[in-house]
């Protein structure tokens, strides 16, 4: 056997994981406030890519952490966002994550107007209360309409985690979302996807966590 | 507004998603077997790496399908995977798709032997009957423990899906499980993830529905 394992205790894989994301960095400077963000997105994908084409809208992060701290729920486009995102952590600040997905309201929407489901799911989301984080992971034509109903002044996201992935109309959905004055966090191009929306709420999370000392 | 966006129907976004890979690959040949596999991945992704990086045992695609007609359940190592995967696709054959992380003697006897929950839910499958895929999307200790247990001759995958994501012991769980005589497909290097897996199961099950005309 010529394979040679690294031995890492259970409890240390993500912290050596994380040291050689910063090793492999190098003198890349990532800002301050978004590193264990963006460090937090390689991990994930093992794609550094992601250094170069997250974008934040100005002062994001703690726009981002306010909404959580006042029990911002997380609005998802994905069932596997929903299952990724850290909801005992969310649920401390008194938040919860929704994915309409599957709902059968929803379903039947779609079917009647002609949409997607992802687009009959941000439709669903109009109608609630508090603030709202939009993580979208997957469809492009959830990011669009949320777009629309933003320019409608409908709705008024806490924050919109633009990460979906793919060929159609992926990239266009991401720009038109930095178009708007909602803060952001998007993924330029077409890469992105559920694992990513949930990394990137998780690193929120995780960060509140740490400033509370746990 | 300069953005323009492509006009899509909802039922066709799929569709003209593949007609992009397929015309982004070029001349780029890929084996015809597993063209429908490999495009779901970069579909996932929107990576065209992994044209280069997966990798197939011999024959295995003819096993992997043999072995899901046969009515194979699928275990995986994260509720994301679990998530992803078309269970209903799955069912139509007899199998189940099962995640033990959340399992509370998992975490006891992870806990108990010093190992990753990980490695305690593939332990777990051990007792298990009737053919068994994993799908390993996240965890590399999995995927190293399955590699034991497979030397030991204490478990005989019908198909092994080695796409674990990240740092540590990644690339190289992966090239032991290419050591080992079971069916795999394997994405090579430190790329992979819950969604590269749900995305290769899926493949698998939608070429079959469609030889069943589905």
């Amino acid at each position: 056997m010529k394979v040679t394992l690294e031995n890492v205790l259970p409890g240390d894989i993500e912290k050596r994981s994380f040291e050689i994301i910063t090793a492999e960095l190098g003198d890349r400077k990532l800002p301050e406030d978004k590193a264990a963000l963006i460090k937090r997105v390689i991990h994930t994908s093992a794609d550094f890519e992601y250094a170069d084409t997250l974008c934040f809208s100005d002062g994001v992060m703690e726009k981002a952490l306010d909404a959580i701290k006042n029990g911002a729920s997380i609005v998802t486009d994905t069932q596997m966002g929903r299952s990724g995102i850290n909801k005992r952590s969310l649920a401390k600040y008194g938040g919860q994550v929704y994915c309409f997905m599957s709902d059968e309201d929803v379903a039947e929407a779609a079917r009647k107007n002609g949409t997607t489901r992802a687009v009959a799911s941000i439709e669903k989301a109009v109608s609630m209360e508090g603030p709202l984080i939009f993580a979208i992971g997957n469809a492009p034509t959830a990011l669009v309409r949320l777009y629309e109903l933003i320019e409608e002044g409908r709705i008024s996201p806490a924050l919109v985690i633009g990460v979906p992935v793919g060929f159609v109309n992926v990239v266009q959905s991401k720009e038109l979302i930095m178009e708007t004055d909602v803060p952001y966090i998007v993924a330029r191009g077409r890469k992105g996807g559920s694992n990513v929306a949930a990394a990137i709420c998780n690193a929120l999370l995780y960060m509140l966590d740490k400033t509370r000392g746990r």
